[in-house]
This record gives C-alpha cells, sequence and structure tokens, in this order.
C-alpha cells in the first residue's frame, strides 16, 4: 500500500482530500529517486538540482510530524496489495534502478523485504494485526528488475502462531519463496 | 556501502571526483524522502515543493544511464559497513521515518533487507561475490527506530556455500537474529 494516513480520526472524505494533496508528490520523489540514481550530468547541473531538492525540502518542513507517522512513503516498493478469491493476497509492480542489487537484477534484501510485507498482509486482518516472528527465504534463481508479481496465502492458524507462504514470480515463474510464522501481538489479543 | 560506482573504467581520483558531486545530491534526496512523510503543509505549498522536485528531475534526466547501473541510492538504508577484527563484519547506522512499520518501529521487512545485505556482505569478499541461496529471521522483539547496530560473520564454507550468522541490535540488545546461505555464483567461479 503506497499511501497509508493514520486514519483513526479522518472520515473517507479527508482521507480521499489528504490522498489527492499527497500521492502527486510522493509520486514525484520516486521519479526522483530514479534520476538521481541514473543521472549523468555534470557537477554544476547537479548542485543545481540540489538546490532545488533543498528548497522543495525547507519548505515541507515548515509544518510536520515529530512523533510516529502514517506513511506516504516514496522509499517503499510501490506495491499495491489485493485480496484474491481464495483469502490469499497478490500485488503486480514495477522495480526499477532503486532496487537493484546484481546488475540488472533485485537486491536480495528487497525481495526479503517485498515477501516479509505480502505474506504478512496475508496473515493479518484489518482487526487483527500479525507481526512477523520467523521467516525463510529460499532464493531459487536472481530476479530480474520490471514486471513483478508476488502472492501469499495463510497455511494454518495455531493459537497467536499464523503460517503463511508465498513468493516473488517474473514472468518465467517463481524467483523466491518464502515461508513464515506470524505472531499476534500481545496488545491485539482480544 | 551508500556510494558505489561502476568503478570497472575509473581510477581512484576519477571515484573522489564523482563521490564529491553525488554524495550531497544523495544525502539531499534522503532529507527530502524524511520531508515528504512528515510534511503537514496544505496543498498550495505541497503543490510549490512538488514543482521544484519536477524541475530538479528534469535537469537531471538530461543525461543518465540505460542500462544496469551502478548505485548511489537515496532508497538504500544508510549502512556504512566496517570489516572487524575477527574477518566479520559491523555497521551502525540510524533509521528514521523511511524505515518505519509498526508505529514507531522499523519495519520487519526492512530489517530483514539489512540482515540480507550485512550477511551477504560478510560472506563476500572482493574477489568472490556470494548471492543469499536461504536465509532465515528471527524477530526476538520489535526494533525501535533511531540508532542501530547490525553484525555478521562466517561460521564455515563447504565448497561453494558459505554459511553466515549475524543480528540486528539497538541499545538494549539483539532484536533480530539471522542466519543464510550464501552461494558463489558459476560466473564468479575460478
Amino acid at each position: 500500500v503506497v499511501l497509508d494516513f493514520p486514519v483513526e480520526n479522518l472520515n473517507a472524505e479527508d482521507v480521499e482530500r489528504l490522498r489527492g494533496i499527497y500521492e502527486p508528490l510522493t509520486k514525484s520523489v520516486r521519479e526522483l529517486i530514479d534520476a538521481t540514481i541514473r543521472t549523468e550530468m555534470d557537477a554544476d547541473a547537479v548542485a543545481a538540482a540540489k538546490a532545488e531538492i533543498d528548497a522543495a525540502t525547507a519548505r515541507l518542513r515548515n509544518r510536520q510530524l515529530d512523533g510516529p507517522f502514517g506513511l506516504r512513503n516514496p522509499v517503499a516498493p510501490p506495491l499495491s496489495i489485493q485480496k484474491d478469491d481464495d483469502g490469499g493476497v497478490v500485488a503486480d509492480f514495477h522495480l526499477g534502478a532503486a532496487y537493484e542489487g546484481p546488475p540488472g537484477h533485485v537486491h536480495g534484501g528487497v525481495a526479503a523485504l517485498i515477501l516479509d510485507h505480502v505474506l504478512g498482509d496475508a496473515a493479518s486482518s484489518p482487526n487483527k494485526p500479525r507481526l512477523t516472528g520467523t521467516i525463510t527465504m529460499r532464493y531459487r534463481r536472481i530476479t530480474p528488475l520490471g514486471d513483478l508479481h508476488a502472492e501469499a496465502r495463510i497455511v494454518r492458524t495455531e493459537g497467536v502462531k499464523t503460517f503463511a507462504v508465498g513468493h516473488l514470480a517474473d514472468a518465467d515463474g517463481v524467483t523466491v519463496e518464502a515461508e513464515g510464522v506470524f505472531i499476534q501481538p500481545r496488545w491485539a489479543r482480544g
């Protein structure tokens, strides 16, 4: 989920309004990240870009949250997770230069981050968040940058423990498999 | 390692010069990411910041790399990995809003990304890169945002497989443990 506001005190209309303000900003920062990684411009052009970026940062910092914050995060891989018909979750997304490890391929740790997130989402429900207890990744081959697919589902639940499995895949099939145990935190037990 | 250029065709002086150009840019983009996540400014201020960001992006995109790229990546957690005296590796670093999962705490997937990266670094040497085969994370407690420490070391090597262990810790001790098997890729076998 790319945008995620602290919704406790907001109604649906507020959320929609905030999304309209901040989503284009997040998208622009993602573009800037990609441009920053790939630019070959010279020192003068880079200094001019840096001045613009610093001006934008100062503007945004005029009023900001200090404490824990809801996320509208250009760093997070651009996942939009959907529930599928069988109670599992799926996400189709594109990874660019910001997520590179071996040349042209996804960083192994980014694959781990995505699988942790997708399995955790499958294991949780709106009223029952579950946090990772243990998770294991098996890398079957390296994952190319580009269009990718991730999915996950619950295998079984025993008390506060939920067992989930999933994988990351490209157009040719599975690249990384994952299995994990997710725990309902004490504060969320009814 | 925050900055990492494709060094094949560069001498030490070139690398230093490029670092001087791009490192301040990377730092500014990191600041912008934090400001983007935490800002509470209104629609007009956000639109003005967005225009500055888009101008910087356009400037940087005037000349850029198409293919696989060396990394100077404001998305990557700000790790600077050091070799320790026993052949292991250590990294001390600070994680802010961009890496949040549960309120005030590190996203479990970000912990996985960092441990994959640090164990992979411990398992590799300059002439012998090794990629993750399997890795398991055990979350002992949630990790607060702020100043953190990670370390990893090789346990043993059997042929092309290297076994490594490590952990993530805050000031109070270990928060996440990891163990993995890292494989020397075919193209890097001598």
